[in-house]
């Protein structure tokens, strides 16, 4: 029987696995360090809670679950998998009035999106997120930014930037190219792909949608004008002075900025970007992304401040800021920057077989090691002792132990070190000591 | 706008979540003790490598998911949420032929059953996985077990109980109520459920499945003088002498046993059951499962071994032997007997804030006690300075950081110490030196 895996999904093998979970507890000690709280919502949402969130696309691209008993044979569904971790947080706080505001959760899990499978690109990824519900103040959007590079210099990163902008400001270019409010989010969607279709494409893209060449011309103007700008704020102001949002926008930025850098953001990772527009639509405040300058991706986190989201389940109003970070992309952009090269061994040492009369021996051998917390594999098989060597070696196991007849007549163990083939007959206890240490040398590494 | 959960799913708030979260740390810690490697599969498999394998009733309880375009609107479905753990790490075997075998790997995921929902019960519930592919050795059966119990007396249970049987000798059991091998499992499935509903109900089910009565006291003869003798295997010896089958699970067993006491497993807590007949129909060697003596619960653990299921996959006949933990339920016993009492505190410290003009000093002081590894809360709006005390001591936190105009003025912080109600003023490098001491404090008790 030929069998496969769902299409655009994958097995993260031992290997990999290691490397996602080095990752993973890594990122986790960013969250507790900022003391988020840990949260876990059910994979499975009913459809009418995900559906409206994500545009037209993101209807099409959702996984639906056929029902079970009534109404599975007329193809009728009513749940879906979730599309990503924002909306169900929206929803757990809507549903949860007790929750103590202000709420830092975060959380990391998979999310299914029924995309052309590509490179990089599968329909189930994780994500690993972090929000603040329940405040407008401008120290949770200094947060979200910190936490997220927080993460990127934990894991290593140091060339990362954040390019930083206020959706306020974006809708009142949006006007800029066309005073209709209704065609606000054609204009941004445009925008959204400056990095990778380049001005000539936005602008073909803001034509084919019909708008005009001189609103199109206007926007370019601006743009250039804040970019060359020394002070791109006070340029934006200028620029955009008759949009009271935009000023509002401009003033947020101007409270936010150093609350990040005071939180540990390099100022000089940090900089205004007008062009930087964020797909999804319910951000309403500060938006954000960062990017490793020395990879040749796009960003790899993201967020921004969405304060109507929880409203859309609730009659209160809970505004709220996070970010979300890709996490096969930030293990893929790792490997590329050799971030990701010392694996821990899978164990600290091997216990070997002799021949099968040795099993009980090795058996309480592997037991007492691992009464001592040491992380000890057990050869199972009686294979060739050079082949159990060189599975250790294979494995990154740097200690191997052996017991011939030779000890069990004097009642001691072999114990042989990898990394210099040395080896010697001491007590068990002893064997456990030696190995005990060289871990602790290794962690203080 | 009423929103809800999926029925039969839950959210894992933060207090719960924090307490999941240890208990998992703990779990893996085991799993890295026994040389386990991580392994992680998609949520989604292929409605055909699902199908087949846990039977009709499985087949009915399967979360199956519709077809993206072509044949969404006539129902069609293609894809299924997993159900177990089991199957496609099967796969996963069947797929890599390159794994190096024996294969250890741990996998902590949830899977989906669309049962009837009731107390304990979901239909999206986390399994914690072990097992060992590629050897018949039964110091892999041994190993299993030993993970199972290790896992226990990690997380604080003492009377944990290991059951332990042979599929060989269930199916010689069988046989002396029919003879008639294709009936072997519905003798099985009405064994199963001796726990649950007695023997007398056991009897009335296989009465009503159609085997006389003969039979059905033959079986009751038998488990009585295997439960009886003082030398339970010899009394299976005897009682099945004719069936290689049930002498080969004996002979097993006793091989097996000693084994698992060597591995660790306190030899009075782990007894031959003749009567454990385990569920699933994959098991064709020793089976197992753990439970509780002082929680009124089923077992809470389980396993076996399954020398036939990868082969459904592939060419390549590949033994397993392995164990299921179910998670919510581990959480729960705990919680019944007092063992998840002492959750941590969710921060080292708390940043509270005197003033909007001190919100800068406040993130600076956060970043700083970040930068030295604690845990840091920052409130994020200046409420009054006793409900933010409140809030600390609501999460456990026992330091709490404020800055007021006198401290700002003598380059100061005052520290609170809300186990005793002191403050001091003092550097902010003495007050990281006195958070961080404390913390290593607890981290020893």
């Amino acid at each position: 029987m030929a069998v496969h895996l769902a299409r655009g999904t994958r097995d993260v093998l031992p290997e990999q696995a290691h490397k996602q979970q080095w990752v993973l507890d890594r990122l986790r000690a960013v969250m507790e360090r900022h003391a988020f709280d840990p949260l876990q919502t059910p994979a499975i949402e009913r459809i009418e809670t995900l559906t409206g969130n994500y545009g037209e696309e993101g209807q099409k691209l959702m996984f639906r679950i056929l029902k079970r008993g009534e109404g599975a044979e007329r193809g009728e569904c009513d749940l879906a998998l979730r599309y990503d971790l924002t909306v169900p947080l929206a929803r757990v706080i809507a549903m949860n009035p007790s929750l103590r505001l202000p709420f830092r959760r975060w959380q990391a899990a998979p999310v299914w999106r029924a995309e052309r499978p590509a490179k990089g690109r599968y329909r189930e990824f994780w994500q690993f997120d972090a929000d603040i519900a329940g405040t407008t103040s401008p120290m949770a959007d200094a947060e979200a930014m910190a936490v997220a590079t927080d993460c990127l210099s934990t894991l290593g990163f140091q060339d990362y930037v954040l390019r930083v902008n206020d959706r306020r400001i974006l809708r009142a270019m949006a006007r800029v190219v066309s005073p209709d409010a209704e065609r606000e989010s054609d204009v941004l969607i445009a925008l959204d792909k400056l990095d990778k279709i380049g001005r000539d494409g936005v602008s073909k893209e803001l034509a084919s949608r019909g708008f005009d060449d001189d609103g199109i011309q206007r926007l370019w103007v601006i743009i250039d004008d804040v970019s060359r700008a020394s002070d791109p704020l006070s340029a934006v102001e200028s620029a955009l002075s008759s949009s009271n949002e935009a000023l509002a926008g401009v003033a947020s930025l101007r409270t936010i900025l150093p609350l990040a850098e005071d939180l540990g953001v390099p100022a000089e990772q940090m900089r205004f970007d007008i062009t930087l527009a964020r797909g999804l639509d319910y951000y309403t405040g500060v938006v954000f992304e960062v990017g490793v300058a020395s990879a040749n991706v796009g960003s790899i986190a993201g967020g921004g401040r969405y304060d109507g989201l929880v409203g859309r389940f609730s009659k209160n109003h809970v505004p709220a800021v996070g970010i979300s970070l890709g996490v096969a992309r930030v293990i893929d952009v790792m490997e590329e920057l050799g971030l990701l090269d010392q694996a821990p061994p899978r164990a600290d040492v091997l216990v070997s077989l002799w021949d099968e009369k040795g099993q009980r021996q090795a058996a309480r051998i592997a037991a007492r090691l691992r009464d001592a917390g040491l992380k000890a594999d057990l050869v199972l098989d009686p294979i060739k002792l050079g082949a159990q060597f060189k599975r250790a070696d294979h494995a990154g196991i740097r200690w191997v132990i052996v017991v011939g007849p030779d000890e069990v007549e004097k009642d001691l163990v072999a114990i042989k070190d990898l990394k210099n083939g040395q080896q010697r007959s001491v007590s068990l206890e002893d064997a456990v000591g030696i190995v005990c240490a060289s871990r602790d040398v290794a962690a203080e590494m």
